[in-house]
Protein backbone atom coordinates (compact mmCIF):
# COMPACT_ATOMS: atom_id res chain seq x y z
CA UNK A 1 0.00 0.00 0.00
CA UNK A 2 1.41 3.14 -1.28
CA UNK A 3 1.95 6.10 1.83
CA UNK A 4 -1.07 8.28 2.37
CA UNK A 5 -0.31 9.11 5.99
CA UNK A 6 -3.79 7.91 6.64
CA UNK A 7 -5.07 10.85 4.20
CA UNK A 8 -4.66 13.32 6.73
CA UNK A 9 -3.81 17.27 4.83
CA UNK A 10 -3.16 19.16 7.83
CA UNK A 11 -1.87 17.87 11.42
CA UNK A 12 -1.52 20.61 13.86
CA UNK A 13 0.97 19.32 16.77
CA UNK A 14 0.84 21.24 20.13
CA UNK A 15 3.64 21.19 21.84
CA UNK A 16 7.15 21.33 19.86
CA UNK A 17 9.76 19.83 22.12
CA UNK A 18 12.02 16.86 21.26
CA UNK A 19 8.92 14.49 20.45
CA UNK A 20 6.57 16.79 18.54
CA UNK A 21 9.56 18.35 16.98
CA UNK A 22 11.08 14.72 16.13
CA UNK A 23 7.44 14.36 14.64
CA UNK A 24 7.46 17.21 12.61
CA UNK A 25 10.78 16.50 10.75
CA UNK A 26 10.00 12.66 10.53
CA UNK A 27 6.71 13.34 8.50
CA UNK A 28 8.36 15.40 6.48
CA UNK A 29 11.44 13.04 5.94
CA UNK A 30 8.76 10.18 4.98
CA UNK A 31 7.14 12.34 2.41
CA UNK A 32 4.26 13.79 4.18
CA UNK A 33 2.60 16.28 1.48
CA UNK A 34 0.41 17.99 4.02
CA UNK A 35 0.55 20.78 5.84
CA UNK A 36 2.56 20.81 9.12
CA UNK A 37 1.39 23.37 12.02
CA UNK A 38 3.00 23.76 14.89
CA UNK A 39 1.73 25.58 18.05
CA UNK A 40 4.05 26.25 21.41
CA UNK A 41 3.73 28.96 23.80
CA UNK A 42 7.45 30.00 23.80
CA UNK A 43 7.88 32.10 20.56
CA UNK A 44 11.49 30.97 20.70
CA UNK A 45 10.77 27.05 20.45
CA UNK A 46 8.24 28.20 17.10
CA UNK A 47 10.88 30.11 15.45
CA UNK A 48 13.80 27.23 16.33
CA UNK A 49 10.98 24.68 14.55
CA UNK A 50 10.97 27.00 11.40
CA UNK A 51 14.37 27.27 11.24
CA UNK A 52 14.69 23.62 11.33
CA UNK A 53 12.23 23.50 8.85
CA UNK A 54 10.03 20.81 11.18
CA UNK A 55 7.04 23.05 10.78
CA UNK A 56 5.26 25.30 8.04
CA UNK A 57 3.45 27.85 9.99
CA UNK A 58 3.55 28.51 13.57
CA UNK A 59 1.47 30.07 16.60
CA UNK A 60 1.56 31.13 20.16
CA UNK A 61 -2.27 31.61 19.96
CA UNK A 62 -4.95 29.05 19.82
CA UNK A 63 -7.02 32.07 18.08
CA UNK A 64 -4.70 32.62 15.02
CA UNK A 65 -4.80 29.23 14.19
CA UNK A 66 -6.43 28.17 10.75
CA UNK A 67 -8.87 25.40 12.41
CA UNK A 68 -11.49 25.27 9.54
CA UNK A 69 -8.27 23.41 7.67
CA UNK A 70 -7.16 21.19 10.41
CA UNK A 71 -7.79 17.43 10.44
CA UNK A 72 -5.46 15.78 13.18
CA UNK A 73 -4.71 17.92 16.45
CA UNK A 74 -1.75 15.91 17.85
CA UNK A 75 -0.73 16.54 21.75
CA UNK A 76 2.90 16.48 22.62
CA UNK A 77 2.92 18.29 25.78
CA UNK A 78 3.93 16.53 29.30
CA UNK A 79 0.39 14.53 29.55
CA UNK A 80 -0.68 16.68 32.82
CA UNK A 81 -1.69 19.38 30.32
CA UNK A 82 -3.83 17.39 28.33
CA UNK A 83 -6.77 18.02 29.78
CA UNK A 84 -6.15 21.78 30.20
CA UNK A 85 -5.63 22.07 26.12
CA UNK A 86 -8.41 19.32 25.35
CA UNK A 87 -11.20 22.00 26.88
CA UNK A 88 -8.92 24.99 25.50
CA UNK A 89 -9.32 23.60 21.94
CA UNK A 90 -12.44 22.18 22.01
CA UNK A 91 -14.79 25.02 21.07
CA UNK A 92 -12.23 25.65 17.53
CA UNK A 93 -12.47 21.95 16.73
CA UNK A 94 -14.26 21.08 13.22
CA UNK A 95 -16.91 18.44 13.69
CA UNK A 96 -14.47 15.48 11.67
CA UNK A 97 -11.06 16.75 13.20
CA UNK A 98 -9.08 14.03 14.81
CA UNK A 99 -7.56 14.33 18.29
CA UNK A 100 -4.37 12.46 19.00
CA UNK A 101 -1.05 12.30 21.27
CA UNK A 102 2.14 10.94 21.68
CA UNK A 103 2.32 10.66 25.51
CA UNK A 104 3.43 8.03 27.62
CA UNK A 105 -0.45 7.45 29.86
CA UNK A 106 -3.38 6.04 28.66
CA UNK A 107 -5.96 4.36 31.18
CA UNK A 108 -8.71 6.70 33.01
CA UNK A 109 -7.01 10.10 30.54
CA UNK A 110 -8.11 8.34 27.71
CA UNK A 111 -11.88 8.40 28.78
CA UNK A 112 -11.68 11.91 30.45
CA UNK A 113 -10.02 13.09 26.96
CA UNK A 114 -13.02 11.18 25.35
CA UNK A 115 -15.35 12.64 27.39
CA UNK A 116 -14.23 16.50 27.44
CA UNK A 117 -13.89 16.05 23.08
CA UNK A 118 -16.97 14.16 22.29
CA UNK A 119 -18.38 14.26 19.67
CA UNK A 120 -14.80 14.50 17.76
CA UNK A 121 -12.92 11.24 18.08
CA UNK A 122 -9.71 11.32 20.44
CA UNK A 123 -7.26 8.31 20.22
CA UNK A 124 -4.13 7.22 22.07
CA UNK A 125 -1.37 6.64 20.60
CA UNK A 126 2.35 6.07 22.46
CA UNK A 127 5.32 6.17 20.37
CA UNK A 128 8.32 3.68 22.32
CA UNK A 129 10.86 6.00 21.17
CA UNK A 130 12.37 9.20 22.44
CA UNK A 131 15.83 10.19 24.23
CA UNK A 132 16.57 11.50 27.34
CA UNK A 133 17.24 14.99 25.83
CA UNK A 134 14.98 17.39 25.78
CA UNK A 135 13.58 20.16 23.16
CA UNK A 136 13.49 20.32 19.61
CA UNK A 137 16.68 21.54 19.28
CA UNK A 138 17.25 17.45 20.10
CA UNK A 139 14.65 16.33 17.63
CA UNK A 140 15.87 13.52 15.78
CA UNK A 141 14.84 12.86 12.05
CA UNK A 142 13.46 9.15 12.17
CA UNK A 143 13.11 8.75 15.91
CA UNK A 144 10.07 6.65 14.99
CA UNK A 145 11.18 4.29 11.94
CA UNK A 146 11.12 0.94 13.50
CA UNK A 147 9.88 1.80 16.88
CA UNK A 148 7.67 0.07 18.33
CA UNK A 149 3.95 2.36 18.49
CA UNK A 150 0.79 1.69 20.84
CA UNK A 151 -2.45 2.55 19.66
CA UNK A 152 -4.97 2.50 22.52
CA UNK A 153 -8.53 3.21 20.52
CA UNK A 154 -11.44 2.38 22.87
CA UNK A 155 -13.22 1.41 19.62
CA UNK A 156 -13.16 -0.03 16.02
CA UNK A 157 -13.40 3.05 14.30
CA UNK A 158 -11.92 4.65 10.33
CA UNK A 159 -9.86 7.50 12.25
CA UNK A 160 -8.43 4.71 14.26
CA UNK A 161 -7.29 2.78 10.91
CA UNK A 162 -6.10 6.16 9.71
CA UNK A 163 -4.19 7.22 12.71
CA UNK A 164 -2.69 3.11 12.53
CA UNK A 165 -2.01 4.42 8.63
CA UNK A 166 0.25 7.35 9.79
CA UNK A 167 2.17 5.73 11.70
CA UNK A 168 3.22 2.95 9.62
CA UNK A 169 3.83 4.88 7.14
CA UNK A 170 6.63 6.94 9.24
CA UNK A 171 7.99 3.20 9.55
CA UNK A 172 6.74 2.28 13.06
CA UNK A 173 5.39 -0.49 14.02
CA UNK A 174 1.85 -0.14 15.49
CA UNK A 175 0.48 -2.52 17.98
CA UNK A 176 -3.23 -1.98 19.43
CA UNK A 177 -3.21 -2.15 23.11
CA UNK A 178 -6.64 -1.44 25.51
CA UNK A 179 -5.21 1.70 27.26
CA UNK A 180 -5.28 0.19 31.07
CA UNK A 181 -3.23 -2.89 30.24
CA UNK A 182 -0.77 -0.29 28.20
CA UNK A 183 -0.20 1.84 31.94
CA UNK A 184 0.31 -1.62 33.99
CA UNK A 185 2.75 -2.50 31.36
CA UNK A 186 4.73 0.93 30.86
CA UNK A 187 4.47 1.57 34.55
CA UNK A 188 6.69 -1.75 34.52
CA UNK A 189 8.81 -1.51 31.70
CA UNK A 190 9.50 1.67 31.79
CA UNK A 191 8.21 3.99 34.30
CA UNK A 192 9.38 2.12 37.16
CA UNK A 193 13.08 2.28 35.58
CA UNK A 194 12.75 6.08 35.53
CA UNK A 195 11.89 6.12 39.06
CA UNK A 196 14.49 3.88 40.27
CA UNK A 197 16.96 5.53 38.12
CA UNK A 198 15.94 8.86 39.84
CA UNK A 199 16.13 7.25 43.06
CA UNK A 200 19.54 5.90 42.85
CA UNK A 201 21.34 8.83 42.07
CA UNK A 202 19.35 10.77 45.05
CA UNK A 203 21.05 7.56 47.30
CA UNK A 204 24.06 8.85 45.83
CA UNK A 205 23.75 12.72 46.62
CA UNK A 206 22.64 11.76 49.83
CA UNK A 207 25.60 8.88 50.44
CA UNK A 208 28.27 11.46 49.07
CA UNK A 209 27.04 14.07 51.70
CA UNK A 210 26.59 11.78 54.23
CA UNK A 211 30.49 10.81 54.25
CA UNK A 212 32.10 13.31 52.34
CA UNK A 213 33.27 11.38 49.56
CA UNK A 214 32.58 12.31 45.72
CA UNK A 215 30.74 9.03 45.02
CA UNK A 216 30.24 10.75 40.99
CA UNK A 217 34.14 10.65 40.86
CA UNK A 218 33.64 6.82 40.27
CA UNK A 219 31.48 6.44 37.31
CA UNK A 220 32.65 2.97 36.61
CA UNK A 221 31.07 -0.22 37.32
CA UNK A 222 28.00 0.40 35.37
CA UNK A 223 26.60 3.07 37.38
CA UNK A 224 26.65 5.26 34.16
CA UNK A 225 24.83 3.20 31.82
CA UNK A 226 22.51 2.58 34.42
CA UNK A 227 21.54 6.03 35.09
CA UNK A 228 21.21 7.61 32.22
CA UNK A 229 17.89 7.85 31.89
CA UNK A 230 17.99 9.63 35.38
CA UNK A 231 18.91 12.57 33.28
CA UNK A 232 15.15 12.52 31.53
CA UNK A 233 13.24 15.54 31.76
CA UNK A 234 11.60 16.19 35.37
CA UNK A 235 8.56 18.16 33.75
CA UNK A 236 7.63 15.19 31.69
CA UNK A 237 8.51 12.53 34.40
CA UNK A 238 6.79 14.48 37.30
CA UNK A 239 3.76 14.26 35.09
CA UNK A 240 3.73 10.62 34.18
CA UNK A 241 4.20 9.31 37.77
CA UNK A 242 1.57 11.34 38.76
CA UNK A 243 -1.00 10.52 35.93
CA UNK A 244 -0.20 6.79 35.74
CA UNK A 245 -0.10 6.59 40.06
CA UNK A 246 -1.95 3.90 40.79
CA UNK A 247 0.15 1.30 38.57
CA UNK A 248 3.36 3.11 39.03
CA UNK A 249 3.06 2.66 42.93
CA UNK A 250 1.97 -0.74 42.36
CA UNK A 251 5.50 -1.43 40.16
CA UNK A 252 7.88 0.38 43.17
CA UNK A 253 5.96 -1.61 45.67
CA UNK A 254 6.35 -5.04 43.78
CA UNK A 255 10.71 -4.19 43.30
CA UNK A 256 11.03 -2.90 46.81
CA UNK A 257 9.69 -6.50 47.61
CA UNK A 258 12.46 -8.02 44.88
CA UNK A 259 14.90 -5.81 46.54
CA UNK A 260 14.02 -6.88 50.30
CA UNK A 261 14.18 -10.48 49.00
CA UNK A 262 17.37 -9.84 47.63
CA UNK A 263 18.44 -8.16 50.96
CA UNK A 264 16.98 -10.42 53.18
CA UNK A 265 19.32 -13.53 51.60
CA UNK A 266 22.58 -11.21 51.57
CA UNK A 267 22.20 -10.80 55.18
CA UNK A 268 21.46 -14.30 55.96
CA UNK A 269 24.13 -15.44 53.65
CA UNK A 270 21.60 -17.35 51.65
CA UNK A 271 23.96 -19.04 49.11
CA UNK A 272 21.68 -20.99 47.72
CA UNK A 273 18.29 -18.56 47.55
CA UNK A 274 21.24 -15.75 45.74
CA UNK A 275 22.00 -18.02 43.34
CA UNK A 276 18.44 -18.74 42.44
CA UNK A 277 17.38 -15.09 42.25
CA UNK A 278 20.13 -13.84 40.28
CA UNK A 279 21.08 -16.75 37.65
CA UNK A 280 16.78 -16.48 37.40
CA UNK A 281 17.12 -12.60 36.22
CA UNK A 282 20.01 -13.00 34.06
CA UNK A 283 18.77 -15.98 32.29
CA UNK A 284 15.40 -13.45 31.74
CA UNK A 285 17.46 -10.57 30.68
CA UNK A 286 20.00 -12.70 28.37
CA UNK A 287 16.67 -13.79 26.60
CA UNK A 288 16.21 -10.01 25.39
CA UNK A 289 19.54 -10.01 24.03
CA UNK A 290 18.59 -13.29 21.55
CA UNK A 291 15.04 -11.75 20.47
CA UNK B 1 59.90 5.55 32.47
CA UNK B 2 60.22 2.42 29.94
CA UNK B 3 57.32 -0.32 30.80
CA UNK B 4 59.15 -3.30 32.96
CA UNK B 5 56.02 -4.51 34.57
CA UNK B 6 57.16 -3.92 37.97
CA UNK B 7 59.97 -6.69 37.05
CA UNK B 8 57.71 -9.60 37.87
CA UNK B 9 59.23 -12.28 35.78
CA UNK B 10 56.58 -14.99 36.43
CA UNK B 11 53.44 -14.71 36.93
CA UNK B 12 50.79 -16.99 38.67
CA UNK B 13 47.01 -15.96 37.58
CA UNK B 14 44.41 -18.37 39.59
CA UNK B 15 41.32 -18.63 38.08
CA UNK B 16 41.07 -18.58 34.16
CA UNK B 17 37.68 -16.49 33.51
CA UNK B 18 36.78 -13.02 31.85
CA UNK B 19 39.07 -10.92 34.08
CA UNK B 20 41.76 -13.77 34.38
CA UNK B 21 41.86 -14.15 30.57
CA UNK B 22 41.43 -10.50 29.61
CA UNK B 23 44.70 -9.61 32.42
CA UNK B 24 46.58 -12.63 30.51
CA UNK B 25 45.80 -11.48 26.70
CA UNK B 26 46.38 -7.84 28.06
CA UNK B 27 49.71 -8.73 29.48
CA UNK B 28 50.82 -10.71 26.28
CA UNK B 29 49.52 -7.23 24.49
CA UNK B 30 51.52 -4.78 25.68
CA UNK B 31 54.60 -5.98 25.97
CA UNK B 32 55.49 -8.38 29.36
CA UNK B 33 58.19 -10.63 27.86
CA UNK B 34 58.04 -13.04 31.31
CA UNK B 35 56.76 -16.23 32.00
CA UNK B 36 52.68 -16.38 32.27
CA UNK B 37 51.26 -19.36 34.19
CA UNK B 38 47.58 -20.16 34.48
CA UNK B 39 45.78 -22.35 37.10
CA UNK B 40 42.20 -23.26 37.44
CA UNK B 41 39.84 -25.99 38.03
CA UNK B 42 38.90 -26.98 34.66
CA UNK B 43 41.16 -28.29 32.18
CA UNK B 44 38.35 -27.48 29.59
CA UNK B 45 39.10 -23.60 30.35
CA UNK B 46 43.32 -24.13 30.34
CA UNK B 47 43.11 -25.52 27.34
CA UNK B 48 41.07 -22.38 25.83
CA UNK B 49 43.79 -20.30 27.97
CA UNK B 50 46.40 -22.06 25.77
CA UNK B 51 44.67 -21.91 22.59
CA UNK B 52 44.04 -17.95 22.83
CA UNK B 53 47.80 -18.38 23.59
CA UNK B 54 47.00 -16.34 26.58
CA UNK B 55 49.01 -18.13 28.84
CA UNK B 56 52.36 -20.31 28.75
CA UNK B 57 51.25 -23.24 30.62
CA UNK B 58 48.74 -24.29 32.45
CA UNK B 59 47.60 -26.57 35.94
CA UNK B 60 44.81 -28.10 37.52
CA UNK B 61 46.67 -29.41 40.08
CA UNK B 62 48.88 -26.99 42.59
CA UNK B 63 51.57 -29.22 43.39
CA UNK B 64 52.57 -29.40 39.66
CA UNK B 65 53.08 -25.78 39.71
CA UNK B 66 56.99 -25.04 39.59
CA UNK B 67 56.49 -22.14 42.59
CA UNK B 68 60.28 -21.78 42.83
CA UNK B 69 59.75 -19.44 39.31
CA UNK B 70 56.86 -17.77 40.70
CA UNK B 71 57.44 -13.98 42.16
CA UNK B 72 53.52 -12.49 41.78
CA UNK B 73 50.50 -14.83 42.27
CA UNK B 74 46.77 -13.15 40.84
CA UNK B 75 43.48 -14.22 42.57
CA UNK B 76 41.08 -13.81 39.49
CA UNK B 77 38.40 -16.43 41.39
CA UNK B 78 35.05 -15.13 42.92
CA UNK B 79 35.77 -13.18 45.92
CA UNK B 80 34.54 -15.99 48.28
CA UNK B 81 36.96 -18.65 47.10
CA UNK B 82 40.20 -15.92 48.43
CA UNK B 83 40.66 -17.55 51.74
CA UNK B 84 40.48 -20.56 50.81
CA UNK B 85 42.91 -20.54 48.22
CA UNK B 86 45.08 -18.58 50.14
CA UNK B 87 45.28 -21.10 52.29
CA UNK B 88 45.86 -23.73 49.71
CA UNK B 89 48.89 -22.30 48.20
CA UNK B 90 50.90 -20.82 51.46
CA UNK B 91 52.97 -23.89 52.07
CA UNK B 92 54.20 -23.40 48.14
CA UNK B 93 55.36 -20.14 48.12
CA UNK B 94 58.53 -18.86 47.63
CA UNK B 95 59.36 -16.09 50.87
CA UNK B 96 59.73 -13.13 48.18
CA UNK B 97 56.60 -13.78 46.23
CA UNK B 98 53.99 -11.20 46.44
CA UNK B 99 50.71 -12.39 46.07
CA UNK B 100 47.56 -9.80 44.46
CA UNK B 101 43.68 -10.36 43.29
CA UNK B 102 41.64 -8.20 40.61
CA UNK B 103 38.34 -8.62 43.38
CA UNK B 104 35.81 -6.25 43.51
CA UNK B 105 35.78 -6.24 47.71
CA UNK B 106 38.69 -5.40 50.04
CA UNK B 107 37.88 -4.14 53.36
CA UNK B 108 38.26 -6.58 55.99
CA UNK B 109 39.02 -9.20 53.60
CA UNK B 110 43.04 -7.59 53.10
CA UNK B 111 43.38 -7.98 56.42
CA UNK B 112 42.23 -11.95 56.51
CA UNK B 113 44.58 -12.51 53.44
CA UNK B 114 47.40 -10.76 54.73
CA UNK B 115 47.03 -12.72 57.78
CA UNK B 116 46.61 -15.90 56.74
CA UNK B 117 49.76 -15.37 53.80
CA UNK B 118 52.39 -13.85 56.09
CA UNK B 119 55.19 -13.23 56.07
CA UNK B 120 54.36 -13.32 52.37
CA UNK B 121 52.67 -9.79 51.00
CA UNK B 122 49.12 -9.08 50.07
CA UNK B 123 48.43 -6.31 48.00
CA UNK B 124 44.89 -5.54 46.90
CA UNK B 125 43.90 -4.53 43.21
CA UNK B 126 40.49 -3.68 41.73
CA UNK B 127 40.39 -2.90 38.32
CA UNK B 128 37.16 -0.76 37.28
CA UNK B 129 36.73 -2.60 34.46
CA UNK B 130 34.57 -6.20 32.94
CA UNK B 131 31.85 -6.53 30.90
CA UNK B 132 28.58 -8.99 31.99
CA UNK B 133 29.65 -11.47 30.25
CA UNK B 134 31.72 -14.73 31.69
CA UNK B 135 34.50 -16.94 30.76
CA UNK B 136 37.70 -16.14 29.51
CA UNK B 137 36.21 -17.45 25.73
CA UNK B 138 34.92 -13.90 26.16
CA UNK B 139 37.78 -12.14 27.37
CA UNK B 140 39.06 -8.98 25.93
CA UNK B 141 42.54 -7.79 25.16
CA UNK B 142 42.94 -4.31 26.00
CA UNK B 143 40.12 -4.74 29.16
CA UNK B 144 42.01 -2.33 31.42
CA UNK B 145 43.55 0.41 29.15
CA UNK B 146 42.46 3.38 30.53
CA UNK B 147 40.45 1.55 33.14
CA UNK B 148 40.22 2.86 36.41
CA UNK B 149 42.58 0.57 38.77
CA UNK B 150 42.05 0.56 42.68
CA UNK B 151 45.54 -0.20 44.77
CA UNK B 152 44.45 -0.86 48.50
CA UNK B 153 47.68 -1.06 50.21
CA UNK B 154 47.82 -1.57 53.99
CA UNK B 155 51.37 -0.02 54.13
CA UNK B 156 53.96 1.81 51.83
CA UNK B 157 56.21 -0.64 50.86
CA UNK B 158 58.66 -1.61 46.96
CA UNK B 159 56.10 -4.66 46.18
CA UNK B 160 52.97 -1.97 46.13
CA UNK B 161 55.09 0.19 44.08
CA UNK B 162 55.70 -2.41 41.78
CA UNK B 163 52.53 -3.46 41.67
CA UNK B 164 51.36 -0.41 40.34
CA UNK B 165 53.81 -0.44 38.21
CA UNK B 166 52.34 -3.32 36.69
CA UNK B 167 49.34 -2.18 35.90
CA UNK B 168 50.46 1.76 34.96
CA UNK B 169 52.27 -0.32 31.97
CA UNK B 170 49.00 -2.26 31.13
CA UNK B 171 47.34 1.30 30.27
CA UNK B 172 45.32 1.78 33.65
CA UNK B 173 44.79 4.88 35.94
CA UNK B 174 46.37 3.14 39.78
CA UNK B 175 44.45 5.06 42.52
CA UNK B 176 45.36 4.32 46.21
CA UNK B 177 42.68 4.29 48.14
CA UNK B 178 41.76 2.67 51.75
CA UNK B 179 40.67 -0.60 51.93
CA UNK B 180 37.40 0.29 53.88
CA UNK B 181 36.97 3.51 51.60
CA UNK B 182 36.69 1.45 48.43
CA UNK B 183 33.98 -0.80 50.13
CA UNK B 184 31.65 1.51 50.55
CA UNK B 185 32.29 3.21 47.10
CA UNK B 186 31.62 0.18 45.64
CA UNK B 187 29.00 -0.84 47.48
CA UNK B 188 27.50 2.38 46.53
CA UNK B 189 28.27 2.75 42.74
CA UNK B 190 28.32 -0.55 41.42
CA UNK B 191 26.74 -3.37 43.78
CA UNK B 192 23.72 -1.08 44.73
CA UNK B 193 23.61 -0.85 40.68
CA UNK B 194 23.82 -4.32 39.98
CA UNK B 195 21.18 -5.78 43.31
CA UNK B 196 18.86 -3.11 41.79
CA UNK B 197 19.27 -4.58 38.66
CA UNK B 198 18.64 -7.95 39.31
CA UNK B 199 15.69 -6.88 41.57
CA UNK B 200 13.84 -4.96 38.82
CA UNK B 201 14.41 -8.02 36.68
CA UNK B 202 12.88 -10.23 39.46
CA UNK B 203 9.90 -7.70 40.28
CA UNK B 204 9.14 -7.68 36.23
CA UNK B 205 9.29 -11.44 36.14
CA UNK B 206 6.66 -11.95 39.30
CA UNK B 207 4.34 -9.15 37.37
CA UNK B 208 4.06 -11.07 34.44
CA UNK B 209 3.21 -14.10 36.15
CA UNK B 210 0.90 -12.35 38.46
CA UNK B 211 -0.74 -10.51 35.32
CA UNK B 212 -0.02 -13.07 32.68
CA UNK B 213 1.08 -10.33 30.61
CA UNK B 214 4.92 -11.31 29.06
CA UNK B 215 6.48 -7.84 30.10
CA UNK B 216 9.73 -8.73 28.85
CA UNK B 217 8.18 -8.42 25.01
CA UNK B 218 7.77 -4.77 25.88
CA UNK B 219 11.71 -3.86 26.00
CA UNK B 220 11.54 -0.14 24.96
CA UNK B 221 11.39 2.70 27.09
CA UNK B 222 15.26 2.23 28.66
CA UNK B 223 14.54 -1.32 29.98
CA UNK B 224 17.17 -3.04 28.39
CA UNK B 225 19.92 -0.14 28.53
CA UNK B 226 19.04 -0.06 32.45
CA UNK B 227 18.97 -3.51 32.95
CA UNK B 228 22.20 -5.07 30.89
CA UNK B 229 24.07 -5.68 34.25
CA UNK B 230 21.55 -7.95 35.59
CA UNK B 231 22.84 -10.59 33.29
CA UNK B 232 26.32 -10.50 35.14
CA UNK B 233 27.60 -13.79 36.68
CA UNK B 234 25.36 -14.91 39.46
CA UNK B 235 28.37 -16.46 41.62
CA UNK B 236 30.44 -13.27 41.10
CA UNK B 237 27.67 -11.01 42.52
CA UNK B 238 26.61 -13.60 45.45
CA UNK B 239 30.29 -13.44 46.54
CA UNK B 240 30.53 -10.12 46.47
CA UNK B 241 27.03 -9.08 47.91
CA UNK B 242 28.00 -11.80 50.68
CA UNK B 243 31.73 -10.43 51.20
CA UNK B 244 30.94 -6.76 51.40
CA UNK B 245 27.75 -7.50 53.19
CA UNK B 246 27.84 -4.34 55.67
CA UNK B 247 28.20 -1.83 52.94
CA UNK B 248 25.84 -3.15 50.28
CA UNK B 249 23.27 -3.24 53.12
CA UNK B 250 23.57 0.32 54.09
CA UNK B 251 23.37 1.36 50.47
CA UNK B 252 20.10 -0.46 49.65
CA UNK B 253 18.92 0.97 52.69
CA UNK B 254 19.66 4.49 51.36
CA UNK B 255 18.49 4.22 48.26
CA UNK B 256 14.97 2.31 49.40
CA UNK B 257 14.33 5.84 51.84
CA UNK B 258 14.99 7.46 48.56
CA UNK B 259 12.98 5.33 46.40
CA UNK B 260 10.08 5.75 49.23
CA UNK B 261 10.16 9.32 49.36
CA UNK B 262 9.63 9.48 45.65
CA UNK B 263 6.87 7.02 45.91
CA UNK B 264 5.23 9.33 48.75
CA UNK B 265 5.85 12.40 46.37
CA UNK B 266 4.18 10.76 43.90
CA UNK B 267 1.19 9.30 46.01
CA UNK B 268 0.61 13.05 47.32
CA UNK B 269 0.61 14.60 43.86
CA UNK B 270 3.36 16.96 45.08
CA UNK B 271 5.08 18.22 42.18
CA UNK B 272 7.15 20.64 43.82
CA UNK B 273 8.97 17.99 45.50
CA UNK B 274 9.08 15.86 42.58
CA UNK B 275 10.44 18.38 40.19
CA UNK B 276 12.86 19.06 43.06
CA UNK B 277 13.98 15.50 43.62
CA UNK B 278 14.07 14.89 39.23
CA UNK B 279 15.56 17.98 38.58
CA UNK B 280 18.58 17.57 41.51
CA UNK B 281 18.93 13.65 40.00
CA UNK B 282 19.13 14.87 36.43
CA UNK B 283 21.92 17.87 37.35
CA UNK B 284 23.89 15.78 39.05
CA UNK B 285 23.76 13.01 36.36
CA UNK B 286 24.21 15.31 33.14
CA UNK B 287 27.60 16.81 35.12
CA UNK B 288 28.91 12.97 34.70
CA UNK B 289 28.43 13.55 30.96
CA UNK B 290 30.79 16.62 31.13
CA UNK B 291 33.67 14.81 32.69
Amino acid sequence: MSKDFGNFDSILIIGLGLIGGSLALSLKEEGFTGTIYGYDLSKERIQTAQELNAIDKGFSKLEEIPWDKIDLVILATPVRTFEKIAKQIKPFLNSSTVVSDVGSVKGDLIENLSNILKPNTFIGIHPIAGTEKEGIENAVVGLFKGAKVIITPTKESKDAQRLKKLWEDLGSKVEVMNPHTHDFVFASVSHLPHAVAFALVDALIKLSKETGIDLFSYPGGGFKDFTRIAASSPTVWKDIFIENKKDVIHAIDEFTKSLQELKKYIQEENQEKLIELLSESREKRLSLDKS
